[in-house]
């Protein structure tokens, strides 16, 4: 299935991701690898997938000027494994000199899902900050800020950039509009611009790494930005597009359906339980014919989530053939996907009680 | 003429005015004249026609209760007698016990129409705030605020009252939606209520004294308080509604025509030539002619303009008459008109320069 309309209040799901690099104007990330000073398997197993103008950004890593890693998060349920991969990237790019903008979405939560100011906050830092701070987010080059409370530079651009869309451009985007929407976006227009504002240093390169659902505001922003150009010079934003970790059942992973996603905090009896109950396999019915036919890797789910948590390529490699061979189980490899969880999640549930300590270190000083 | 539809992006001249307050349910200010704790001349005769709303303000002035006076200006030209009769009831509300909030609305401005915030900014304080403070304005209990730097909560309000709203009603408001015509409603409805806010004493009475044509947004500001009231607990915002100063000519008054327009800053001989050249007369052709038949008073700009200037009933009644019967000369009545406003403007030039001392006094604490 390949959905030609990218709808980006709705989740999607997209199978064929050379198609949509074309449709969409998105390039291969393959020819940048090698320009990147750190690899990540990320990138090299195309995870990373696609990218919209990275150039500015390699350029900036290679001469080591001041560039900007953007995202932001919808507060609402509980951080899964989804979340981590652009957690992962977040730190990667902060790790290559990126200072890291965390926009928490509390305006867009209460606007568009009814989430009050005050829930969005508990969540945002006991959900997520503490998961970013345990992976590794460092809290001298971030700015975790919520949208209700940001500098009024930032408050301001984002009713400026109204000036500079349309009615017409946000409906072909948004579908049937509604004034919340429309609020919703122009504020994340401004998530993504304000730190090229000079009270944040001025025009510097600014990456966001999105799944493919996201390209419609990535294009919205950059086209703003563009007649912007003459009132803050601003460079038109860049980002990187990566498929999205499936759900244990397949589809998309949502904070909504437990069964379908494994928790940074669940228990390792839990993970054990979710994976063996729920974990789509593409085993055969039977050990006897999967030994002689061999299991499918490429639909397995439990081998999708290797190939985002096993950092050794080798030892991918080796799970691939002997699953697709027949020699390695369905309810082995599952064995072997619970115990990369749970060896991850011993140590990064230490990290977290520990993170509590220090989460206000990462709150964002006004501009 | 009467126009039926009221358009607030553009000027409308209201001549029927009982019809007006029929069809738009507005209440004739009359039987509240004898509650209001000190008479003007505004209301007494009926230059102030009519309010929706009005009594819960008189609660509060009878009870000596905090309410709040809110008006807004858009930083565009020079401040003329048109402007000051706004200014006359800010500081009527004042003086009988209002708090006054007083928004600069440049972003509003900026958005429609492409005033620099700069500009804005030197604009709303040399013409419009010298002019406030040096005809009575009291600093002591004055809010007087930029909406590109009002408080967090402001900001934040003028975006959830997207929420309470839907886009077909800002459309048949509005008529054709743009994104910068949503927010800058969607800013003024925050200016109108944020006084409200806990950050600012919580709920009160809160009066907006405007002309028809701001009817719909103090509609639309009213629903959309009513639909948060179990949020905020909303008093509904009054409004007085207000006959307009006309023309010289006739028609609007605008700072984008000076012979249409007196400034306050227009010198005596400038007065002079104004009134003696432009201001429309009810006269006769010849002075034969008026004295046998007499003038037209109700459409003499001259007399329109006395009955906003001259505060003595008696003096106005007896210039009426006299007009009416032949006996004052067009000539003659503007040279009354003339001799009013030069005497006005003598006192008045000397305070506004004595208030460029004093207009930081006026400016808005951060809440």
């Amino acid at each position: 299935m390949f959905i030609m309309k990218i709808d980006p209040w709705k989740s999607i799901e997209i199978k064929d991701y050379n198609k949509a690099m074309k449709e969409f104007g998105i390039q291969s990330i393959n020819p940048l690898i090698k320009k990147l000073p750190k690899k990540h398997h990320y990138f090299t197993r195309n995870i990373v997938f696609g990218h919209k103008s990275l150039q500015p950004v390699l350029e900036a890593v290679k001469k080591k000027k001041p560039f900007v890693m953007m995202t932001g998060l919808m507060p609402s349920g509980k951080f899964h494994f989804g979340h981590k991969i652009i957690a992962d990237l977040m730190i990667y790019f902060q790790e290559i000199g990126a200072e890291c903008y965390i926009a928490v979405a509390d305006i867009e939560s209460y606007l568009t899902r009814n989430v009050p100011l005050e829930k969005a906050r508990k969540v945002a830092i006991d959900e997520y900050l503490l998961n970013y701070i345990a992976l590794g987010l460092n809290s001298e080059k971030t700015h975790f800020y919520f949208q209700s409370s940001g500098s009024k530079s930032y408050m301001n651009l984002s009713k400026f950039v109204a000036k500079k869309t349309t009615f017409n451009e946000l409906k072909a985007i948004y579908g049937d509009l509604t004034p919340e929407k429309i609020i919703s976006a122009l504020t994340q227009v401004a998530d993504i611009l304000h730190p090229q504002l000079k009270e944040f240093g001025g025009p510097k390169p600014v990456v966001v790494p999105v799944g493919l659902d996201q390209l419609p505001h990535i294009n919205l922003t950059r086209d703003i930005a563009s007649r912007f150009k003459l009132n803050y010079n601003f460079i038109l934003p860049s980002a990187t597009f990566n498929k999205m970790l499936p759900g244990l059942k397949g589809g998309k992973m949502s904070s909504s359906e437990p069964e379908n996603a494994v928790f940074l905090t669940d228990s390792p009896e839990n993970v054990e339980k979710k994976i063996k109950k729920y974990a789509f396999s593409g085993g055969q019915p039977t050990i006897k014919e999967h030994k002689e036919k061999g299991g499918n890797p490429d639909i397995d789910v439990s081998y999708q989530w290797l190939t985002f948590l096993e950092e050794d390529d080798k030892k991918l490699k080796n799970i691939y053939e002997d699953y697709k061979s027949g020699k390695l189980l369905s309810s082995e490899l599952k064995e072997i996907l619970i115990k990369k969880i749970n060896s991850f999640l011993k140590g990064h549930q230490e990290k977290m009680k520990k993170a509590v300590n220090s989460f206000d270190k990462f709150m964002y000083k006004d501009v």
